[in-house]
């Protein structure tokens, strides 16, 4: 497998306004994993006194926690080097679940917005004749033809079932779908929120990630940014874990962008 | 359209034991409507010492409401005379929703277990091309081509989203999933309980009714058994409201059968 | 029992846009009943071309359908005379539901937003000691020790659930939750939308209707608008029902305002 | 603190029939902690031709899983040497979300079946005015004396809402909603599975754990077993994580036991 290495130019701006107090959990920076290096990092929070870091050491995931009072401007940056292993789904095995990874355990069992155990007969039914990545690959394709990338059918308590029958949604959307789809098989699937080359409009994207073939693959369900150019921030069982800001109280939106440039052409 | 007579015997024994004292409200006796006459009728509650009728006068369904109290059997027996107009899909124009008798009105909105605002997305897709009797004979046989007929899968509180997942399910199950196809589309749709001629095994069969070409038409979601041999009994928005017997405190099931015969043979 | 005769003059207007054609059922007109006469009525829709009445013969209850395309404004008044017999509970009988009248059946069971069947254990424990309107006293006595009144913390998909854990809700939550309660304690309750005297400020209202005493009792259980000056509109299982308009498509709030004058000063 | 050490022997056996071969998780030994050290131990399934270890490291998790057919039984047992710091929840302060370890952070979202983000109004009612150790104890006590100990009330779908309605559950469902009020607090919460000393009868027990005066504390919301007699096996969100068989298939329950047994007495 020829192996990429993309150097991506990372920026997160949010402004937040606080009428009381908040402890505020950010999920906004770049995580630190093998394939993934990241430098010339800058996290600044206006104004705050301090952050605490409650970085995952295993993982490589990356938290910041502060209170936040009054107006509050995140400002992040990082240059990012990724080394990926391209995507490779056909005719990859499954792994057997005795063979997986004791962390990929938890990714096989129903989440709140993955429900995955009441999907068993529709999966069975559509992709039961398929096995490993070429039954991924199936529900992808499923999904593209299926659900339509549209704003303003879902929000925050949307699941996967919602999605199933309402047929639009956006990157949240497809992903939980996708996820559920895996579990239902089997597979482990996990959601991972990511900064993403090439994504149009930029956003922070939801995209999956699934077990098969021996290794965790990043795959995206809606099929908008390469998987070769996703900046991994937070993993989890879904959305309500790789949120990138977690308020514990309430917060007014005021503005927020997010920007991923490419740093250097890659040799053609 | 030619109008088929068909006379029928129906039966049903229930056995229920009650450790408390308890309301029951008994939806098991045939209805009494303009295509449905009822003869020969006999209904036994042993042992109660009265039963109070609550028949509805508008719609014919007929309602015993009696207290329960140790072991009880009910029985119940009649002959019914169905004067049919068939079941007529093929071509039939939706009926506008401005003129819909009144008391369709309500059979057009979602239901507890048929949850059809949440089914848009699906029904537009899948169905969006066609319309009136069409349409519904579409939805038909999407269910008989990717709905199985199975025990076990469901239970009491199984909705349409739960089936349309699950992808199995009983006669109630078929019954919810037709309804909130149909009223997602806005065509008025209801729930039916009846005994069915030529069902196998006999049991109360859950079935639907549609509004289209300018008259409600019964339907077999199943397909297991002819819609001229239906006897209705009770009608409803799902099977929260057409339940046999509904106890207001507990009960324990000991035996219960139904039985439908045909009592003269029609003219060939 | 003194009964009170109030005379109410009663204005709604609504503006909606729709961008495209869609049908459009009103429920906003004074209903016709016993206790509550209409005269001086007018309702104007601009512009449609022709409006289908479905109205309810036997519930009064008054239904126009029509096809809005474009900006549409609705203006309905009407003069009307209330003739209510005063809310009565404290020590009044529960009905036994074998001498309920039959309408009042389907008023016993769950529904979407009211999942009676799910709140036995605390219905029971928190007023099982009591019977008949002292009970359903005790019930709003809780609702008004228990449950702010406060918008945004729910919208049109939360359900008695929600406020039971939330504490917080508007007069469609206050009235499921009423609803739910008496339900739960084999209590016919069903949901009624009616223009509200002194209610500040003036919107929709919506209330509950209880069985109890022999008869249907009007409550607010938000105890925010005096019972005798409500005037109904529609009446359903809850909020589902009732709701002033919907729309078979998609629309635009731009304004809406409600309004309740009193006509003729009572006699001291 | 006084540190009590308790030794115990803890004894599993299990008996399942497969129709069909079907991959099995385990969740029944001992986790190894710092607390708890496991001697000893033997785990017997029969028959099986082989037993994957998917232990977690970090956690001391210990997680077998193993093909599954025919007749299958699981034999466990162990001695286990507890030394637990008492629970000590009076006047104990709350940690600030800064100052938790970061694996603490999931545990203050909701879950599947811990809808903790639905709690906020009553959690903030009921128990607003307390904090820390003190707060946790007062929900405990509101347990006690609202939710009754009954099977039957619930099954394996129901979540903390259906336990706050019901009023009554078992040790799964005590579990949920402690874990639900103590997140919808702001204090990280989380299932645990345990062999539990003295519980009566004998059976894999549910509590929780609760993060509060800086560092996890044993809890047993049903108030059943004393904590210091509790023997950790499974850590997680809620019930979904710490099942103490997760079968990816079918299977049917022949037997099951469980046993504690107190190997030493401890000094007076």
């Amino acid at each position: 497998m020829c192996v990429e290495v993309i150097h991506l130019f990372v920026q997160a701006s949010l402004a937040y306004r606080f009428s009381q107090p908040a402890e505020v959990l950010l999920l906004i920076e770049a995580a630190r994993t093998r394939s993934q290096s990241v430098s010339r990092e800058e996290l600044q929070i206006i104004s705050t006194d301090g952050v605490a870091r409650l970085d995952d050491l295993h993982t490589g995931e990356r938290r910041a926690v502060f209170t936040a009072i009054g107006d509050v401007d995140v400002l992040y940056s990082a240059a990012v080097q990724l080394t990926r292993t391209p995507l490779h789904l056909s005719g990859v095995k499954a792994t057997p679940i005795r063979s997986l990874p004791p962390e990929a355990l938890n990714y096989l069992l129903p989440s709140r917005y993955c429900p995955s155990d009441r999907f068993c007969g529709f999966v069975e039914q559509q992709f039961g004749a398929l096995a490993g990545g070429d039954k991924i690959q199936a529900m992808l394709d499923w999904l593209w033809t299926n659900i339509d990338y549209r704003r303003g059918v879902s929000d925050g308590r949307s699941t996967a079932l919602d999605t199933f029958t309402e047929r639009a949604g956006v990157c949240r959307d497809f992903s939980h779908l996708a996820i559920t789809f895996c579990r239902a098989a089997n597979i482990p699937a996990r959601a991972v929120s990511a900064y993403a080359w090439k994504l149009d409009p930029p956003d922070m994207h939801a995209v999956a990630e699934v077990y098969v073939g021996g290794r965790w693959q990043l795959i995206d369900p809606t099929g908008r940014a390469p998987v070769e150019g996703l900046v991994r921030v937070a993993t989890g069982r879904d959305a309500g874990d790789i949120a990138f800001m977690t308020v514990f109280g309430e917060a007014e939106l005021i503005a927020q962008t997010f920007a991923v440039t490419e740093l250097r052409k890659r040799p053609a």
